[in-house]
């Protein structure tokens, strides 16, 4: 049987998702970047394989966010930035779709941003990719297509807080376990998809060897939650 | 093998939280009352079980919110009111422990609430009540004592939303699973709680007998982190 981690997808428990990791992104939504990191949580519901169909649900603004993850091996409670590394099973390519307007409308209100964050199919993810394979997290590239035209495309060089801090600030506060997937946040050029759209993603290293691809069809939700002002 | 409902602390993947249930607790914090069903997730790593000790970080002012918990059985995706009942497998009594000095601060600046609710040991947690042995889950006592001080007694027919409109709210957003968990909000009484305290729930029906109790004792985080101002 494979591991949790490998596994994560089906396994896994939580998904702690980091906000405005990037300046660059933090800059395009006219918000400060932070001083210290923060974090959200998403259901493992939200999960959907390669080659699936994201699902927006009806008046939902649908913005791609597309994210190195790290998926948990070792599980641990206050892990220090010197030993993080040792925690980490791999890696994965994830898109973090987010619910703009409903984001926008929580943050105005002071609520959660569960529910923007959280719907069914709103975190496309890649193949378990393992540590071994990679030889510097902190010199990936990550890009995003839509329809063919490159929206996003990064280099986790330019993370305000590195692996080590995230993996200390989280497990300072929530015990990690296996299986556990953190994303590291976005690099600038997030936008709306819309049904019929199709996304494909990549990770490169820095001698530009693909180490993951990820795509994924936009449809329309049948059913379900609709948003209004 | 127990059922995955049964043992939702050790095998649920996910505690859904609903905010504002109750109208005299969303007026005690001078928070207006919702209009629709509002909610946030917590980890599963936040569960502690009866007797066991909540750990309060540094700096955090740590409030108590006792809730009447719903264990889901056969998971589900936009499940109406009218069949919401088939997907509950039973009930619990638990404590939204909420660091409300850190959720004060996010509000204001439109961030998560993840970290102010998904502390190590934020959700002390009774033991899974089998449907069949509580005949009206509207019409249940909710108590909560601190150091022998009653601070909350509520009774859950004050819900704003009752349960059928919950799971119809949350699964129209996100697929609910056997095992996870349902927290339907707390009556008024909230307050902090500091180490050495002693705290007792109890969830009593309307012919006076006990279902679940649950007890802990708060004690003092060692190392993690930190809240500043
Ligand atoms: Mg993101
Ligand atoms: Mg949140
Ligand atoms: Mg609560």
């Amino acid at each position: 049987m494979a591991s949790a981690a490998a596994a994560f997808v089906q396994r896994g428990k939580k998904i702690v998702a980091i906000g405005r990791n990037y300046a660059a992104h933090a800059k395009e939504l006219n918000n400060p970047a932070p001083k210290e990191p923060f974090f959200f949580l998403k259901p493992t519901t939200s999960y959907v394989t390669s080659g699936g169909n994201v699902e927006i649900p009806k008046g939902i603004v649908a913005h791609h966010e597309v994210e190195l993850g790290l998926v948990i091996g070792k599980g641990g409670r206050d892990i220090p930035k010197s030993n993080a590394d040792a925690h980490v099973a791999g890696y994965t390519l994830a898109v973090d779709m987010t619910a703009r307007n409903l984001q926008d409308k929580v943050k105005k209100q002071g609520l959660p941003w569960s529910a923007a964050k959280g719907f069914d199919t709103f975190t496309p993810i890649g193949p378990f990719i393992p540590k071994s394979t990679v030889k510097e997290p902190h010199d990936l590239r990550l890009s995003l297509k839509v329809n063919g035209i490159t929206k996003q495309d990064g280099t986790t060089a330019d993370m305000i807080f590195r692996i080590p801090r995230l993996i200390e600030h989280i497990s300072s506060i929530m015990t990690l376990e296996e299986g556990d997937l953190i994303l590291t946040g976005t690099p600038s050029g997030v936008g709306p998809i819309v049904a019929g759209d199709k996304v494909e993603c990549a990770l490169t290293d820095a001698d530009g060897k693909e180490l993951a691809s990820l795509g994924f069809t936009a449809t329309a939700r049948q059913g379900g939650y609709e948003f209004t002002e």
